[in-house]
C-alpha cells in the first residue's frame, strides 16, 4: 500500500533550517536550471480581487532529483482582520519517475521563505564583493530578516542598515538582526543612506515605484532585488540597472514579466541585450563580477526549481530524523 | 489549531458516487462558469518526455462555493511496467475566503473520473434527444464505462454499442456495461456501426486522427467528444463538426487549444462563428437542441470548475458521514 509522508510546519521547522547546507541545495537547483534539461512551466497565477486574494502555483522537474514539487501559494490579504496570516500554502512532492505523491509538506509558506532567502545567499556568494562590511536591507518584514541572515552565511558582515517606510518596523527589524547575527544594526533615515553605506543591499518590498536611484550606486556594490514578483512591481530604477556593470536574472522569462527586468524593457533600456541567468554564472557559463569595483544587480522572482530542491531536501531530512507522519492510501 | 481533512481514495469512493446528485453538482458548476464571475486560469501543463510523463494542474474559483480546488493530475505512462497505474493525482481544497487548506483529497484520479463522466451526463441531459434507445461508445477504457453509466442516469437507453481497436477490450467493456446497467450491450464492428446505430455517442479515445466521419451523422444524433484534452488530439472530423446543427464547447478557450475545436480552426471551418459554451446552454443564454432531428456535438476538455465543484461536494459528503482523518497543523 503506497505511503505518503506528511510534514506539518512545526515538523518542517525542526528539520530544515536556513543554513549553509540549504544554500548549497538551492545553488544546485540554479546550476541545474542553467543546464537546460529542467522543465519549468510558466507560473499559474490566479487573481481573486473579490476576496482580495491571489494564488500562485509553481513547479519544476529537475534531472537528478528524486522528486518534483508543486507549490501552491495563496495570499489572502484580508486574513489579518480575521487573525490569520495573509500567506499560506503547501508543497506536494511527487516521485520524479512515477508521478506518485511522495509527501505533503504543509509548510504554510515556511519553505518558500527560507528557499527565497537561500537564493539571496547564492546570489551574494557568486556576485557580491569578496568582503562585505555593511549589509543593507530595504523593507522590514520576514524576508528583510531572512535575507540578511542568509547573506551573513556567505558574507559575514559586521554592520546592518535597515530602511522601511515605517520607522518603528525598521527599528524592530534592526533589533532582531542584532540579536540573531550579533552585529551592529541601525535604522537608516533613507534608502539612499542604505545604498550609499552598504556593499551588499537586499530590496524586499512590494513597491510599484522604484526605491533605488542610479546616482546612489557606488563601486563595489551588489544589490539583490527580491521584492518584485508580479506584473507592475518595481524596486530598482531601470536607469540604475542600465548603469550597473552586470544585471543577472534568476529566470529571464519571469523577470521580464514579474521582476525588475519589466521596467527595463518598458523603458526601452535593455540595449538589445539578453542578460545572463544566475545558474549560468554559477556554472561558469556566463561572466560574473569581474572586479571588486563592479556594480552588480541580481533580480530574484522565485523559481519552481528552488521549490523542488527544498522539498526533496526537506523530505530527505525528515526521513533521516524520523519526523512526520504517514498516510496509507 | 487549524485542521485539514484528509480523505483517501477508498474513503472518497465510499462517500461520493456517480449518481444524479453529482450530475446536478457538476451542472451547477457549468452554470456558474456561464455567469462570468468564475476565475479559471489556463491549465498549467508540464510535459516530461524524458520519463514519458505529463502533469496538468487545473483550478477555478466559483462564486458561492465554500472552497476552490487545485487539482494535480500526473500521467506517467511507463508506470504499468512497474505495476502502477499511469494516472494518479490529488485535489487540494482551499477555503474560498482565506486561502487556508481545508482538505486533501488523495483520490488518485477517482474524482476526476467521475466528474468527467458527470459532465457527459450534463451534456446529454441538455443536448441529447429526449428519447435515446441505443447509446454508443468509442473506446473501451474507464471513461467508456463511466460515461455510459452517467448518460444512463439522464437518458435510460436499452441497448449499448461499443467499438474499440482491440475487440477483446470492446467485448469486456460491453460485458461490464451489461452487468452494470442491465441493458443489452454488444461490440460493434466499426465506429461507423456505432454512430449510425445510436442516438447518443460518446467518444473516449486519445486519438490523433478523426474516428467519426461526417457521412455517418444522422437526424437525432448527439455526440459527446471527451477524449481530446491536448494539443494534437482529434476524434471528430472537423467536417462533421461543421455539418452538425450545433457544436457546444465546455470552455471555448480550452477547446480551441486542446479539444475538437482545434481541428476545426486548423481546417478554417469555424465559419467565423463563436460557438456557445455548455454553461450558456444550461443557463438558457444560448440555444440548445431545437428539434428531435438536430445533430448536436459537445466537446469536453475538462474544467477546473468541475474540480472545484466535486471537491467541495466530496468534503461536504465526507463531513456528513464522519469519514476521513484530520491533520492538526
Amino acid at each position: 500500500m503506497p505511503e505518503i509522508a506528511v510534514l506539518t510546519e512545526t515538523e518542517l521547522r525542526r528539520v530544515v533550517a536556513l543554513e549553509l547546507e540549504l544554500v548549497d541545495v538551492i545553488e544546485d537547483a540554479f546550476r541545474a536550471l542553467a543546464g537546460g534539461e529542467v522543465v519549468m512551466p510558466p507560473i499559474l497565477s490566479m487573481d481573486l480581487p473579490m476576496v482580495n486574494g491571489e494564488v500562485d502555483v509553481k513547479t519544476a522537474w529537475i534531472p537528478g532529483f528524486d522528486g518534483f514539487a508543486i507549490k501552491v501559494s495563496p495570499g489572502f490579504f484580508d486574513n489579518p482582520q480575521l487573525g490569520l496570516p495573509s500567506l499560506n500554502g503547501l508543497m506536494i512532492l511527487f516521485n520524479a519517475k512515477t508521478g506518485l505523491v511522495d509527501a505533503l509538506l504543509l509548510d504554510n509558506g515556511y519553505l518558500t521563505d527560507i528557499r527565497t532567502a537561500a537564493a539571496g545567499a547564492v546570489a551574494a556568494r557568486h556576485l557580491a564583493p569578496e568582503t562585505v562590511t555593511t549589509a543593507g536591507v530595504i523593507g522590514a518584514g520576514v524576508q528583510a530578516r531572512l535575507q540578511l541572515q542568509a547573506a551573513h552565511l556567505v558574507r559575514p558582515f559586521e554592520r546592518v542598515l535597515v530602511w522601511a517606510r515605517d520607522r518603528d518596523r525598521a527599528l524592530a527589524c534592526a533589533g532582531d538582526l542584532e540579536t540573531a547575527l550579533g552585529v551592529a544594526a541601525e535604522a537608516a533615515a533613507s534608502p539612499e543612506e542604505v545604498v550609499r553605506g552598504s556593499e551588499l543591499v537586499v530590496t524586499t518590498t512590494p513597491s510599484r515605484e522604484p526605491l533605488v536611484r542610479p546616482d546612489w550606486l557606488h563601486p563595489g556594490l551588489h544589490i539583490t532585488a527580491m521584492g518584485s514578483d508580479q506584473d507592475g512591481k518595481n524596486e530598482i530604477d531601470p536607469t540604475a540597472i542600465a548603469a550597473a556593470d552586470l544585471y543577472v536574472a534568476d529566470r529571464l522569462s519571469q523577470c521580464g514579466t514579474a521582476g525588475e527586468w519589466q521596467a527595463v524593457l518598458a523603458a526601452g533600456m535593455d540595449g538589445g541585450k539578453t542578460p545572463p541567468e544566475l545558474g549560468a554564472v554559477i556554472a561558469g557559463d556566463a561572466t560574473g563580477r569581474e572586479s571588486g569595483r563592479d556594480v552588480t544587480i541580481v533580480d530574484l522572482t522565485g523559481t519552481g526549481a528552488q521549490d523542488t530542491a527544498i522539498a526533496t531536501h526537506a523530505l530527505k531530512r525528515a526521513r533521516a530524523a524520523g519526523a512526520g507522519s504517514v498516510i496509507n492510501t
